[in-house]
């Protein structure tokens, strides 16, 4: 059967030029050419096996990913990798690790708040891996509150020193990547106190371990804070806890391009406006999207090759079953995830641009647009984490049974993915942020304050609280000015509503608290209309390639009136539109997804991922399903022995009826 | 720290008698001290220690278990427990084993579908486990669709025997628990071929391995299929791979209870009625319903508690920050969860009497009911189930990120509770199933014939069809009637709906086909409407104890208006309430959740499971979480050194820039 393509006939039904839309994915023609490179050199090299991984004891997994990330960082050197170049590499590795935090965190923090003089000093060193750094914020009872931070930082003017301590059992840092067992730094956060006085949190550059023989430094103790979700996954990284007995740091190894100390022990702002720090985040949350379109899109491979591998019921002429994917059931939960798929990819496309836009005004010192960068980004992060999360486990139950195999790859893919939904902003934190952005627009808008960016259409709140959608049949809302205006009602409404109610207590923060749930929709509601409007305006420019543009149109519609099924509360409660037209959208949707059908196989292959890198037998390329998953079970540890370990205790002795004597 | 009480505020506030609510959650106060008595006994053997879970590796895991399932059943001999503590025994384990199938599915299938002379042969062995049985039906190419099976049993005149064969790859059997390393035999679903005519599915026994060295017999080759989602979780289980080659079994091993093969390989049908047999299906969907409420109370008994321990923000006089449970965006995800909780409980009750209600009937020869009892069953299975794990993975997120960690327990609960929603029938193949009942039920309307049972509302169709909700203020939402009244309609017009839609098919099997999504919509209607409804008439019995009816007034009302907001697009567009109603449903259950508040912690605690049972540091029952987290990270065999395995071949060099040589 090797060799044979099980899903050929499939593939053969496409519409559309797969290669031009692998551009369009990957980004460009040079981004798919990279990737497509990489992908390749990944999945030849033996070291970057990872099909074994969900086996592994902890500690061997942890010791196969210090050979991984070593033999990265190798290759990267004698291939003479571009920073692009290494970066795939990094991605197509997939597996958790500490340099994930060394390169995105410790260096980008150093990069950001660090005076150039720390940035000579430190960056050079850093750049080379002769220390390893880690990102040390997080605490065992301080999570998304950053001033509630307990660590102390307390600056000793004699010395000229900082004396970093952990007053308290919650004070101890809990969660930071590579600290646990690897890293030798730490950018350490910590509340500033000089002279009795309490400066707020900062950050710290801490030597955590010695470089001759990596033991931890007098007053230092650390560890890795043990097992977390699944098997595989995160458990590849040293999550670590980390706790100060007074450890002493050289004044300069604070962090000081926004608040300096000096030798007085005075606290002085610098003349660099702490707005500055924001493009850092922006930058973070955007990468938190792009990946968030990498794994939902992963996941979406696997459930479409396999649904139309898998028959079940039903039959054709030639007698054998029909294939899943068939099934209406199956199209209505599953097209929406492909569009889905698509649709963060775009809006984590425009997040790229709204970064470089973000620093060009920062760097002219315009921070006008800031607040609504910073709340769109937060949305978005919140929106497209915790839909990808939810929509891995949707794709694997619609694998049926066989999802719940590791060899299937999902259940590895979820764990390793859902604490996207928390790090970088708890998802819910983050909505409560947008909804307070929210809030103050409307509140503005009397005075004539123009919204700006993603807020612009709140410009039009007359127009949007009395408009009705005009559609009449179900093929008015493929529109692309139905559906903006039907999201643009809804999000509008929903925010007014909430400002509204919140406008009746006394105490603003008291409504504000008591209302929450309402806003954390509003939130959404005003981030699923970003999400839409930036697929349609992608769809503005010119997309070439046979029937590519046509896909991406179906895909746009998908994603778009599976919202608005999904969320038919909203749309109707507000009156953004009559059940009526929801109906009529229903009908649209399941035409939609027939049009879908005949190139979905075609839609996740243009995703251009290697076997290797899917780590999936149900979503092998080949299809060839079930002679793989009889040959992978037979590769478990219970098949060393064809008798199991423990028949002879605790088999035997019941069968034999002589388990009253066994000693257990 | 050690006995110190960290809830013991949280506990002082509680509204209502504790106790008395154990009894109700328990069903009697004869199962409270039952279940409190062994829940003890479990606790406190060591051989039942179940906190390093995830840290060992399968084959250790695996001879963990069979320690477990041989301790279990040397106690219940040694103990003389009765049935009832013997179950509560197995279910404190809370590690799932072969023994879980050979009780639950080898044993009864045998009662039900075996004649009383195979009854006399086999159940004796097998209830002193002299033999070790499992159930074999699904295979690697055929799960659902049982009729689709491909082993094959093909009578052999000659010797009376019959010949059971697997002739193609996708004809292993896979998946059945038990089967990989343990059983002795199995009851294997087979097409019965008699003269060359395939007369369809019919179980056989037949033995697997040697009662003397536990060797595979010959013709037969069986192993374990490999890891499954999860650490610990259900690789506990020796889920089987199973293959015939020509392996010979006397006639008399088929079931022969409903049909029977003649010496003569004739095929007949005995005079006991085939539906008898859905009894069974009967009894094993209940159990599944209470095990529903059984994991989702466990999840949400770790997230409540944790929820009261866990501050963050905000800061109350003292300048403490405010605890997770007091904001609204938490009360808002958790409540509804505590109140399913309860719910699935109180439905799950019901269905025991169900089925003592069904086995009367078919005793009697009366089938009347059985397709009604039949649908509600399924429907409840997948709604209960799905809900459930859709919860845990909430309570998870709830918990911040150190839900994340295996020793908060929920990600071991959610991967070994999520099968559930694919065994025993798929859940979205089940809701399919209650549809087409539905619409049978719909259209048999109009002839006259009364619907019984759960589907009785629809014997009111006219009314329901018509009716508008006279919700005129918040309070009238806590009027059962309005509720009831409210879901009615809703899930009665959703019905109707979709009879009207299907009846513009000229095809019904196509129209049924193309629109199953909107037709599994209407049976999710239907089910949650017989879970409303089943909750609103245990309220109507009598139940002591102070304020104990009370709370599960206001349970009662959390679970049923947290659907409305949930399903909202259900209840606007079919006209069954207003916008208007449904935003007075929204500020009643706020207020709801305020009045939940001060007895969250009491209402789980009446759960009554120990900390072994949990098995969650974020869920203690004495809410010292921090000291027992950091306490635990040191246990991971991460920390057994300072310096990590693998440091001089793949950390050092790399800092000391000398990978270039080094061997990876």
């Amino acid at each position: 059967m090797e060799g044979v393509d099980h899903l050929a006939l499939e593939r053969s039904k496409t519409q559309f030029d797969v290669d031009q839309m692998k551009v369009v994915w990957a980004g460009s023609r040079h981004a798919l050419d990279v990737s497509d490179r990489i992908g390749r050199l990944v999945a030849s090299d033996p070291v970057f096996k990872k099909d074994n991984r969900a086996m592994l004891s902890r500690k061997d997994l942890f010791k196969d990913t210090l050979r991984k990330a070593a033999h990265v960082w190798k290759r990267i050197n004698e291939l003479k990798l571009t920073e692009e170049e290494a970066s795939r590499l990094r991605f197509f590795i997939d597996q958790p690790s500490y340099m994930d935090l060394h390169w995105g965190m410790f260096i980008p923090v150093i990069k950001g708040s660090g005076t150039e003089e720390q940035q000579k000093k430190w960056l050079p060193i850093a750049y080379k891996m002769q220390i390893i750094g880690c990102y040390a914020q997080t605490e065992l009872g301080h999570g998304s509150n950053v001033q509630g931070l307990e660590t102390t930082a307390t600056f000793d003017p004699k010395t000229d020193e900082f004396v970093i301590n952990s007053p308290t059992l919650t004070s101890s840092k809990w969660w930071p990547g590579g600290l646990g067992k690897v890293s030798t730094h730490a950018v350490v956060f910590a509340r500033l106190i000089t002279d009795g006085q309490d400066h707020g949190v900062n950050g710290f550059i801490v030597q955590l371990r010695s470089l001759d023989d990596h033991l931890p430094l007098p007053g230092v103790t650390v560890g890795d804070i043990g097992m977390k979700f699944g098997s595989g996954a995160y458990n590849s990284m040293d999550n670590g806890v980390l706790r100060f007995d007074h450890v002493r740091i050289p004044r300069d190894q604070m962090l000081m391009r926004v608040s300096q100390v000096t030798r007085e022990g005075k606290v002085v702002l610098s003349n660099v406006p702490r707005q500055l720090l924001y493009g850092t985040m922006v930058f973070v949350r955007q990468t938190i999207v792009a990946d968030a379109s990498s794994a939902l899109s992963r996941a979406v491979c696997i459930a479409t090759r396999y649904s139309a591998v898998r028959r079940q019921f039903g039959s054709n002429d030639s007698g054998v079953e029909t294939q899943v994917i068939d099934y209406k059931t199956q199209q209505s939960r599953l097209f929406p995830l492909l569009a889905s798929a698509y649709a963060f990819r775009f809006v984590g496309e425009w997040l790229k641009w709204l970064y470089t836009d973000v620093t060009q005004k920062l760097q002219a010192n315009d921070f006008s647009t800031l607040p609504e960068a910073h709340a769109c980004t937060a949305g978005l992060k919140s929106l497209t984490t915790s839909a990808t999360a939810d929509a891995i486990e949707e794709c694997r139950k619609l694998c049926g049974g066989h999802g719940y195999l590791s060899s299937s790859g999902l259940p590895e893919l979820f764990a390793v993915y859902i604490p996207a939904c928390t790090y970088e902003g708890d998802n819910i934190v983050l909505l409560l942020q947008v909804a307070r952005f929210l809030m103050k627009t409307v509140s503005q808008l009397p005075s004539g304050k123009k919204p700006v960016g993603t807020t612009s259409y709140m410009g039009r709140a007359e127009q949007l609280l009395q408009s009705r959608s005009n559609v009449q049949k179900a093929e008015d809302w493929l529109k692309p000015s139905v559906i903006l205006e039907a999201f643009e009602a809804r999000a509008m409404r929903m925010s007014v509503a909430c400002a509204k109610d919140l406008s009746k207590f006394a105490n603003p923060e008291e409504g504000f608290a008591e209302l929450s749930p309402n806003l954390v929709d509003a939130a959404v509601a005003h981030c699923q209309l970003i999400v839409v409007s930036k697929f349609i305006e992608k769809l503005q420019q010119d997309i070439p390639g046979k029937g590519v543009k046509e896909q991406l149109q179906i895909l746009c519609n998908v994603y778009a009136l599976f919202l608005v099924h999904k969320h038919l509360g909203d749309f109707l409660s507000t009156g953004s539109i009559t059940a009526k037209q929801a109906s009529l959208a229903n009908d649209q949707l399941r035409s939609l997804y027939s049009q879908v059908r005949p190139n979905a196989i075609a839609l996740v292959d243009a995703f251009n991922y290697t076997d290797h890198y899917l780590s999936s037998i149900l979503g092998r390329y080949d299809g060839n399903v079930y002679a793989k998953l009889y040959e992978e079970a037979w590769k478990d540890p219970l098949n060393d022995t064809v008798v199991p370990e423990g028949y002879r205790e605790y088999i035997q002795p019941l069968l034999k009826q002589q388990l009253r004597n066994a000693r257990l």
